[in-house]
């Protein structure tokens, strides 16, 4: 499959870089929502007025600033152990920066509908679609042999399991916002439980080992 | 036409690299096209309606988001083989990327007026020119002997005849958009077959090297 | 800390990268600020009247933009002395970038609210959040040792002293701006006579020697 | 000057990336500007004559790309020859950067005012100053020794007399300007004239060592 003709070694370089350039591009993005109010009182009380009424919105700013942020840092993640690409993985990689490229739409809905449950689903699914499709890149890089040789199965297996626990969370927090819109986001607290559950290997290590191991991984 | 002095060998990875950040911006910015609905209902059934009326805006999204990336895609192919650059290959990359630049317009008038003939064919002439200015890129780059020397001749001429492929798919839908809009868009599940009769050498080979040279062009 | 599994070398460079994108989105952005006006009357007088009551805002635009260089600067001759990173780096990185994202909107807040406390208050903390954010960084990579070997412990802490300067000044800005918004820009003046009082040792080299290491630093 | 610290040679690259990165974002924020119409007549005539309507901004946003284009191969050739950078270095390319990210204001403006000569003087004045920025960047790293060590003496001061081509083409088209608007662009026209009154040297040269030459310049 990767018998590819002579090539520079730029191409996989571009592909990383593509995506970069995306996460960064929308995470820059999501500033434009914060609209500055147009005051026809110049008073500094109106004007901090205004700016507390902004206050939903800065929040869903810096909270989705801080998710495609930890996005990235898992798209880094999976990457850093992924030598080679084919069309496949491509394609796969597209899927998650459309995911990607679609949350300042529901960052946006959020902030003038907040506590709404169409809104929270929207926002949610936009996450667990980026997830699912690094869960689906991954499972493709290992099946496809894209993975740098030095990876024990083991491990890409383990890495593979760990890939799953965002997607759950993400499908608790639909589910549970049935139930009730402000307890939902605690699904979230649930990610490294569940991680740990789907993972159980690294239960027997010891702390310092799991500390590297966090670095590393 | 290459004997240029002394240089870093930064020169050419900037061409890519300026391609791919306008590529990586203009995938991005389609996300803005989708307003978020300002209801003064706040209820979830009203929000609700609102984004079911967003729906073909979301499509709009979605297809041109998948066309883009399918041109980043078709773009990485042919520059996988392309070694060096001249001004020649600079403005007719600038032709390309300024095709790509202006797809969110009839993306947006698409959506604005959906069904409309005059937004399609905006809308296929951009991806048009875009697979024009590749194909012209890729002339040129045998040409002026910018390909990778260890390129057969016979290599060379079946890229630069499968890439006639998508420009004659986008000449047809605007033909047939005068005849009928829905059916137009089947035009482009004509690229394949197109491409099949450009290049007929392909069907001589066997399915699995078929498949190599797949993932490989 | 840094015993990572092998790997291709990219990654340091894709947070450098992701950081420049960021920078470079956030620099570009601001124009958009500026708005044309929409006149009625097309004569050149109406025109150029409307251009000059936009003054404020190109002020802005262009004060802005020199600040946001100045921290890319900034940015940058801290992470030449970095040579390898970990999820914390990533972290305060992350904050340093919410930070210089977060600019355009007091950007955009003070254009319109010219001489407003408030405005010059969230302006200045942003720039402040960012110095901090700085701070944080190079002492996160001293402890963590991410530093270039062949620095010197001396080196690094003259750094780390010397990245308290803007922080203080900044401080220093929002207390006066109580007194008067006018008097309060002064206090940024102060940043190199609080480098030097921070980092007293660079007082005692030669004229030329401190060039260099300007240069250099 | 240029004893700097061991670093990792991710520095220069930085600064041209980042360069890089600025004028992607601006040749694609242009487009933002063709704002699809809203019609509440959505018959095929009624897009067609606001489309037709929509020429002069098309115009703008094709030129004004093509102009940042021109500029962006202009940086690219000078960096070729610039082997390292200092402060004052990058303090001239960050001016240049603010140039070049002020044009889609001018090209808006212009848009909206089409042969105003208020318009038109933004418009220049920004191409020029990016001009000036090229040329006093080059006349710096010349001073301070910044280019590659095998440039000629010779070589270097036809790059700096050349580089004034652009800046006395924008100065006449302003002075132009007040007698004639639509005279004014022809200007531009002399850009090869000028080129070759302050580069006398290169006539002496065959023809094809200066296509050589074009090609490597």
């Amino acid at each position: 499959m990767n018998n590819h003709p002579p090539e520079t070694g730029l191409s996989f370089e571009r592909v990383v870089f593509f995506s970069d350039a995306v996460f960064a591009i929308v995470i820059t993005l999501l500033v434009l929502e914060l609209k500055v109010p147009h005051l026809t009182d110049h008073s500094e009380s109106a004007l901090r007025g205004a700016l507390v009424g902004l206050l939903p919105r800065v929040a869903g700013f810096v909270i989705s600033f801080l998710i495609i942020g930890l996005m990235w840092i898992e798209h880094h993640r999976i990457f850093r152990y992924i030598a080679d690409y084919d069309l496949g993985l491509l394609w796969r990689n597209l899927l998650l920066l459309l995911c990607v490229s679609f949350v300042p739409f529901p960052t946006a809905l959020f902030s003038e509908n907040f506590w709404s449950r169409t809104a929270f689903i929207l926002y949610t699914a936009s996450f667990g679609g980026v997830a699912i499709a690094k869960y689906w890149i991954w499972r493709h890089a290992m099946a496809a042999r894209l993975v740098k040789p030095d990876l024990t199965p083991e491990f890409e297996k383990r890495i593979a399991r760990r890939s799953l626990a965002v997607p759950l969370a993400c499908l608790l927090a639909i589910i549970l916002s049935f139930v009730s819109i402000v307890l939902a986001p605690i699904s979230f607290a649930f990610i490294p439980i569940f991680a740990r559950l789907l993972d159980p290997t690294s239960k027997k290590k010891s702390e310092s080992a799991m500390a590297n191991e966090e670095a590393a991984a």
